[in-house]
């Protein structure tokens, strides 16, 4: 994404502190659209976005830290560090946190992925300056407490058994396992029931020191805020917690690198007592900053995105084979999965992957008709704008994009993307991506002579 | 609910056309809040709420049939219909439906419960033309051929093992059983794959026909919308269906009866090789238009509906029993339940429960704090303001509204009735349900000793 209409407004506030850089990343119209960020001393970044016809605002913060961080002992402990955040501060007990923001009626909440941590709390916007306390306490002044770890511990062990006995989400992790093999891509987020009993206070307090700092971070709110008041308030947070002390520090720059993943024809099965076999048919995929996603996205919505997709019809619509089924991207700095989800019964596996293979070689050959393309690129248009409206993705959207491309981008430079992609680049990105042969995880009660003909929908 | 500030507004459009009487509310403020009633002749309902600040509008039609209207035999009927209302009308196949709001990016969906069945479509306000015509053309001119019954029947039997395949969901279904038996409300939804099996193209030709009357029907709208043009939009649709004809009929009153639910003591185990034990411990609860809603909704929040909340501190943050902890109420017209759910490894099912048990014992007992209220108020009015901006959310509370109690409540008068349940309320609420003997819903893999051990929890 690329950063337009900037404008730098140094200032100091006082002698002892160190210099402020603010710019508007972006210009909107009627006060809508208009992005800030300024980079503090100690190089914490914090972005906003103002839309002053909401009552509600949502505060995040962003951390650049997921699990592909973590070396295999210390499997899990991006997401053990984010339930422990939770747990308590110099100045707050666990209920003290908690208890802060439901007496307000905000919601609160936290994500782990496999290249960031995300901690959020959208309130209406009196209540602002709370969320804004809370998290910044969180993220700087967590005790991690060996009490807390060794209680917490069972709650991550009931998070993992609950992804288990959920396997339409399960599958997921399997293809990432079955694309990435025993890789930091490949293990799962929560990790392993070995590796979190394994997690010491000690290491995930590490694990802390090192990934938190705020060079580390950005700082994003969206709603009916002023950028300098959020600015404000989180400066003093930081302030308080001694987080911003080292002056000279400059923020972490996006992770970058080329991986080149190249897994293909393998199929992984786990055999389990389900009414449904789940399956993830798919691919290596690209890139967050390739540039070829646009099209990509286009491809993705025609071929599974909605109901009128071809997957949708195909599946669901003319055979009733399926309740589920989609296409999906996933993407990270240096690679990405392009997959094909599917819930069935065990008896229709072969049918449903059959015409799934179907569908994808047919696209990857011929592409997809003009009519597909304008109707998917009504589809993805439709929905950006429809999101614009909900302060939390307008919160994820301006603090991904700072930590992921280092820069903004206007929708309406998102709309002329979208709209901008031709029949051509879609059957040249189909052809790189769905030309590729398949891989193929599935979770469900496969017998053998069943899951010994898993391997005709990858050869 | 209360109807507030009415005024009716009689107009005649033409000579052969019947009197629309359209009546005002709810009065808002700063044109926010405002919802409005057109009366169609042929009794067909349009409530409307405008939201001037947003881009998007949410529509719906809201039809009072769900599945404690069908007779054993029927089970599944309602559901099964919601599916085939997608499948094709005289002037649209499937694909046309849904490619008509996939090309604006607009979301449609529905859903089937118990009492009411919804289907809605949120688009860009200048897409809520296309979006009346495609939803009301559903409504009103379904086919329901015999080859769209046969290609659903697969889709709805794949979304039965699915749900199947999802304990912690489930789980519910097995407690309305346990609760309700062999009856209406005690079947799920779905059916169950014979009832599916065993219904007829034309069973459920004739069901379409009886319950999807104008008379049974609420279309609501909500977002940036105009009353008079969003009535005449459906007007011209249902009038060009031929819906609107018997000029006299008149609107069907929300369901009423009293209903005695008495159920106690009561344990059902279903035995599965899950990772978790899923539990749901509960008893009678309130109907809908009980007036102690309200502080059994303040109860409800404050022992489990969220971080700060007894169940969630005890069960999780104190011990980290549970992933999921919480507790819910579901009200129908003539009755209602109370429940606590809960998630975690079947060799802490025991553990689990005696807590869950103990603290709706104490709370029956002794009340909440004064400070637990207060936080229970203030979430439960901070978390209905920040409803507001959605319109989805809008829509579904009006048309609701309209269907289930005829009547509408505005946001400051629904503030006023949280603020004002006091400690003393929420003791006798809690003295007369949680009060009542539990019953018990498990599906886990309990083996003879544990299950016997379950009807401590009830005893």
């Amino acid at each position: 994404m690329t950063s337009r209409s900037s404008q730098a407004t140094a200032r100091t506030s006082s002698e002892a502190r160190a210099v402020a850089r603010t710019q508007t990343l972006l210009k909107g119209k009627d006060g809508i659209g208009t992005v800030r960020r300024t980079t503090l001393p100690g190089g914490l970044r914090v972005v906003t976005e103002a839309l002053p016809s909401v009552r509600s605002a949502t505060f995040g913060i962003w951390a650049h830290v997921g699990s592909r961080d973590e070396t295999p002992s210390l499997g899990g402990a991006t997401h053990y560090l984010e339930h422990l955040l939770f747990k308590g501060t110099k100045k707050r007990s666990a209920l003290d946190i908690s208890a802060a923001l439901d007496a307000v009626g905000g919601e609160m909440n936290a994500f782990t992925a496999k290249e960031y941590t995300c901690y959020y709390a959208r309130v209406l916007d009196t209540d602002l300056p709370l969320a804004i306390d809370v998290v910044c306490d969180m993220l700087t002044g967590s005790l991690i407490l060996q009490e807390d770890v060794d209680a917490e511990r069972g709650v991550i062990l009931e998070e993992i058994a609950m992804t288990e006995d959920d396997p339409g989400d399960c599958v997921h992790d399997l293809f990432a396992h079955t694309m990435f093999g025993d890789t930091p891509l490949g293990r799962p987020v929560l990790g392993t029931v070995d590796t979190v009993n394994a997690l010491t206070a000690d290491r995930i307090r590490r694990f802390y020191k090192k990934h938190y700092d705020p060079t580390h971070l950005v700082v994003a709110a969206a709603g009916n805020i002023d950028h300098a008041t959020v600015v404000r308030q989180v400066r003093r947070a930081f302030e308080k917690a001694g987080a911003l002390s080292r002056t000279d520090a400059v923020p972490t720059p996006p992770r970058d690198g080329s991986r080149a993943l190249r897994t293909a024809g393998k199929v992984d099965l786990l055999s389990r007592r389900t009414e449904q076999a789940h399956v993830v048919l798919g691919m290596p995929g690209l890139a967050r900053t390739d540039d070829r996603r646009w099209a990509l996205g286009v491809l993705n919505t025609a071929l599974g995105g909605g109901m009128s997709s071809r997957l949708f019809q195909e599946v669901r619509e003319k055979r009733g084979l399926a309740y589920s089924v989609y296409s999906y991207t996933s993407s990270f700095a240096d690679t990405g999965l392009f997959g094909v989800y599917a819930g069935c019964r065990p008896n229709q596996v072969h049918d449903v992957l059959k015409i799934c293979r179907s569908e994808l070689d047919r696209v990857a050959s011929e592409g997809l008709s003009d009519e597909e393309i304008r109707r998917a690129v009504g589809q993805l248009s439709g929905s950006t704008v429809l999101g614009l409206e909900d302060t939390g993705a307008l919160m994820n959207r301006i603090g991904k994009s700072e930590l992921c491309w280092g820069s903004q981008m206007s929708v309406d430079e998102m709309l002329a993307r979208i709209s901008a992609v031709t029949p051509d680049e879609v059957r040249a990105v189909a052809a790189d991506v769905l030309g590729q042969r398949p891989s193929l995880s599935v979770i469900g009660p496969l017998k053998d002579k069943q899951a010994d003909r898993l391997h005709e929908a990858v050869s």
